[in-house]
Formats: structure tokens, C-alpha cells, sequence
């Protein structure tokens, strides 16, 4: 895409057909919750996820190991509220503003992101577990 | 992966194999400004770029449109201070935690997450241009 804008769209259907999904029909969408910035987790989203999210007001992904729409938290309980979707000057990745209903990671950590790579220490964890381990795990 | 956390290395170089790259070694990765946790943007790294990210300290990408490594902002002056790479639980997503030099959006926005998707209103534009628009863009 140019310098141009990104081609507004009043309506939502429109809007999908603007959105340069990947070869494999998805597109890569970071989750973040609304009140305090954290990044909660990436992960995938088809068509059919964007749309069940924008329809039941919940972070819907597509999970690539199950294949199959993943409703977050439908196991867990650790629903995330949606309260805004926003795509990016290239419409080929998506960001969700949610309000989590609890921990995001299956570790029981709030964040998937949990881990810090760096020269000096290598890949090591720094976020405290939360709640027991789920089984609510969909990559 | 299953519930057991993501193993830890203390080489910089393991951690690099534990890392789940594509199928086309690529791997995506958010971009987050350190002090506001605004998302600024998401794209692609190689095994490359997160090398070149950590060496320097700056934040590098891979350019998917141009096949080539990134240097956010080398054109533009606009380049992102690398703070800290976070690594999530599946070990296919990265994080960078940056303080940008300005603007992340080649559209001179300081986010290229600007847009907004909702069924209300279709695709909207809702944030402010900052600067000039850049030639510094490599989708």
C-alpha cells in the first residue's frame, strides 16, 4: 500500500473485503486489555472469527492446531470482553481492546508474553502464575 | 504445547532454536511504546532481524514486500529504541518493547493501528497525523 489511507468503509461487509487476508485466508491479531495496555497474547483470525467477534461483543480467534473459531475463555471461564477492533495502515493485522475476565495464558499468567529474551540472560520467565493452569489452550 | 511452560535458555542462541518460526521463517511480532503501552504496529521478523534487533538495539524487521531486513526508521529518522523482546507461551510470537523516535506510521500517524472496525460504523480513520508522511514504509 502507498502513502495512501487505508480506504475507509461505512460498511462492515465492505470493510472485510479491504482487509488483505493471509494466502491462508487469516490474519495475525494482538489482544489487549483496555485499562491498563497490557498485551495480553497474538494469535489468528479468519472471516469467520472477525465476524462471531464483532456479533457476540467476545474475542473470537481461529485456532490453527484445532482448526476450528475458538470463543477465548469458553472453557476456562477467562472470557475477554471486546471493546474495540482496529486494523492496522496495511489491513493485513488486527488489534483487540478486550477486558479479560481473568488470566489469558493457559499457564495461569495474566499475559502470554511472559518470557524475556535477551544477550544477557537468554529466554527466561517473569510474570508470576495467577490462577491454576487451564486446559483452555488453542495456539 | 501443552500446559508445561516454554523452556528457558540461557544461551541467546538456544532460545533461538526454541523458538517456533513459519513455515517461512518468519515470525510475527507486535511493536509497543514502553512508556504509554500504545500498540504502534505489528510485522514480520526472520532469525536475522531478531539477531540484528538485539544487537543494536533498535527495533529490525523483515520486510516482507521488499525481502529484506529493516531497520525501522533508517530512512525516516523515526527508529525504535529497543527497551525489551518478550517471547509468548507458544514461542511463535514476539514482543518488542520500544521508545519510538517518532511517529510509527508511514502515513505520519503515531500508531499504525489508526483504524477502527466496528459494525456501527464500517472502517474509520479516528487518530491524528503527527507529521508529514514518510517513505519509510516496507509492509
Amino acid at each position: 500500500m502507498s502513502n495512501k489511507d487505508l480506504p475507509m468503509q461505512t460498511s462492515w461487509e465492505e470493510a472485510f473485503d479491504t482487509l488483505l487476508w493471509g494466502a491462508d485466508g487469516l490474519m495475525p491479531v494482538t489482544t489487549v486489555q483496555v485499562d491498563t495496555g497490557t498485551v495480553l497474547m497474538s494469535a489468528w483470525v479468519s472471516r469467520a472469527a472477525l465476524r462471531k467477534t464483532l456479533e457476540i461483543n467476545k474475542a473470537v480467534y481461529w485456532s490453527r492446531s484445532r482448526q476450528e473459531l475458538w470463543v477465548k475463555g469458553e472453557t476456562s471461564g477467562n472470557v475477554q470482553h471486546l471493546c474495540e477492533v482496529r486494523v492496522d495502515c496495511d489491513g493485513d493485522a488486527l488489534l483487540y481492546i478486550v477486558d479479560a475476565a481473568g488470566p489469558t495464558c493457559h499457564t495461569g499468567r495474566q499475559s502470554c508474553f511472559s518470557w524475556k529474551l535477551s544477550p544477557d540472560t537468554g529466554l527466561v520467565c517473569d510474570r508470576k502464575i495467577e490462577e491454576q493452569p487451564s486446559q483452555d489452550h488453542h495456539a
